[in-house]
């Protein structure tokens, strides 16, 4: 899609979602440009005009990440945005009025051939569903368990995945996103046994920074644990950029992508005689303004730990590392101590390694 | 435990450590005191010397939340730290000189009817077992597979067990932190499915606050989800509070347990008409300074949503909420519109229902 492939073993990308007007496109063009360089690789508009759908055009004149149309409601949206150029049309098929209308879109996207993702979200599943349920039937539904929540979000996913299939069309990509982390874990876990699409994780509407933080990683991380997921989005009430830095620690934490030294610090504790914590914040804030993809031989773990219980173990299997004992520690390389650093030529002292990785 | 269930379908407990030398109580207790107000139920502070294991009792006194002492390396702190009114004993038998000190300390911990907690660190367990290898033997385990390495974590944990099911000691919880988000969750699968003591939680070395929330909600929140796990330790290199205030975030996300009004908020994206992040910012501060444990009939799910899309319906399922169009926004309480709402007036029209949940 648009350069960038999802799926069949590829690297699991990173998406983020604009958060101004998609007519406006000095600022969605901005704001791609900031979320790029942050590390994502795939952006997404909401087009809720006709307006919105045909500023795609220039939008993507100005950018080189592949870009998706969000649509909801009205599918001559989705048709306008495939003509401006669009990457992936999301769709949440629920929302349409009728089969006819995802039928007119499908046949848009397969002759462009650019995928569609059904994105299905629990808050508007139920709402969808909603309008032809009778008083008996939405008193009915209140009473769901949450098996049998999941069970309707899930089917609700297939029926539609099913409508593409017998229109021909096949490339297609999953989300079944519910702002309740355990739910959205079952939901995924349940359809990727059900189909072989490429799912795109994420957790919706999952609140503020630090509680949306906290929600993503679980619910991505658990199903990327599994061995489930394709390409995912982490949703925070924040800066999209936010959004991205977590999506790239939530990867390079399972191992998945690396995009910079990882550090591996204790929390400290009574024992500790050095202040850590001031240590591994400047180290960290250092090591963030290096873009590190550009050197393939630097360094990839760098332990920082306060004292001789955990310390001399983490630092040894570390690329690089300290352990520190009383007031200074020992610096140490692919497991071999080196020299004594004292605490405050720590964080000097291993930027130095991290930028001549063949000292290593 | 001190008054504390852990295990057998008890609550799952939030704990954290001090950060501060052990032998200077007031510091100490001052600190226990600040993590106690953010939700510490259980305690823990390093053992490095007698004059620490000492200052249990005077500790002991002014403190009412239970009290782990840390050891490591020499068995006689873990005595001294039993005289002195320690409510458990964490101890890594791998860093003991042999099986006879092990012993003692089992003996006194069950006189004193206290548990002691079987902690072993990915960072240690390789050190200790270093001693005793060859240069062959070192060799072969900087070579290890991941699956061995962490079979031989499991293995390790468990020849301790049983040594102590051994000397007729069984009031043990077991840990096995790992650095690595997938070791971790995998040797907690594994010990998980081998025997059927309490599983104290934690991803160990875990690094600095923003990777560190990453990967022990991942680690911990995954295996929660498997439910797995008795007790958790958010480990960060930050103020323990910051710990305590992790832990309760990931035991709410995933519904285990509540410690007040949960936001469900959305990303927004270019369909946004209001400032919604400031206005969940706003919200998010001020119900972090209410005490929500005190009124158990105040709402537990609050929606702030951006749009029509999924605004309405999350809106609608939340305890109370405003889904936001242009403008103004509709709150629901318990499903139902009630009232338009301004922008400018919604944490305060929120508030207020939070505030009578009789009206709700």
């Amino acid at each position: 899609m648009g350069g960038v492939k999802v799926g069949a073993g590829a690297a699991v990308s990173i998406q983020s979602m604009t958060k101004v007007e998609t007519s406006n496109v000095s600022a969605v063009v901005s704001q791609i440009k900031r979320l790029k360089n942050a590390g994502c690789e795939i952006i997404r508009v909401a087009v809720k005009t006709q307006v919105d759908a045909r500023a795609i055009k220039d939008i993507k004149k100005k950018i080189d990440i592949p870009l998706v149309a969000d649509i909801h409601f009205d599918y001559r949206l989705a048709l306008e945005s495939i003509k401006s150029g669009a990457d992936k049309i999301r769709l949440n098929p629920g929302n349409l009025k009728n089969r006819g209308e995802v039928e007119q879109v499908a046949k848009a996207a397969g002759k462009a051939g650019i995928p569609i993702r059904i994105g299905i979200n629990s808050g508007s599943i139920f709402t969808n569903d909603e309008r032809r349920l009778s008083a008996e039937a939405k008193k009915a539904k209140a009473e769901m368990t949450n098996d049998a929540r999941i069970d309707t979000f899930v089917k609700s996913a297939m029926r539609y995945v099913k409508h593409f299939e017998e229109l021909g069309f096949h490339d297609i990509i999953i989300s079944l996103k519910g702002s309740n982390v355990s739910e959205t874990v079952e939901a995924y876990k349940k359809i990727s046994g059900l189909c072989d699409y490429p799912l795109h994780l994420g957790v919706t509407a999952s609140g503020p920074y630090d509680t949306g933080i906290v929600k993503s990683s679980i619910g991505i991380g658990a199903l990327l644990l599994d061995g489930i997921g394709d390409t995912i989005r982490v949703s925070l009430t924040a800066d999209p950029v936010e959004e991205v830095v977590a999506a790239k620690r939530i990867l390079s934490s399972l191992g998945l992508r690396r995009f910079g030294p990882e550090i591996i610090s204790c929390p400290t504790c009574g024992r500790c005689q050095v202040d850590l914590q001031h240590i591994v914040e400047e180290l960290d804030n250092k090591l963030s303004t290096i873009n590190y993809e550009l050197s393939t031989k630097a360094p990839i773990t760098v332990a920082v730990m306060g004292c001789e219980v955990n310390g001399p173990g983490e630092a040894r299997e570390a690329d690089i590392g300290i352990a520190f004992g009383r007031g200074s520690g020992m610096l140490f390389k692919k497991g071999k101590v080196v020299k004594k650093v004292t605490a405050k030529d720590a964080v000097k002292e291993l930027l130095a390694v991290i930028a001549s990785p063949a000292t290593i």
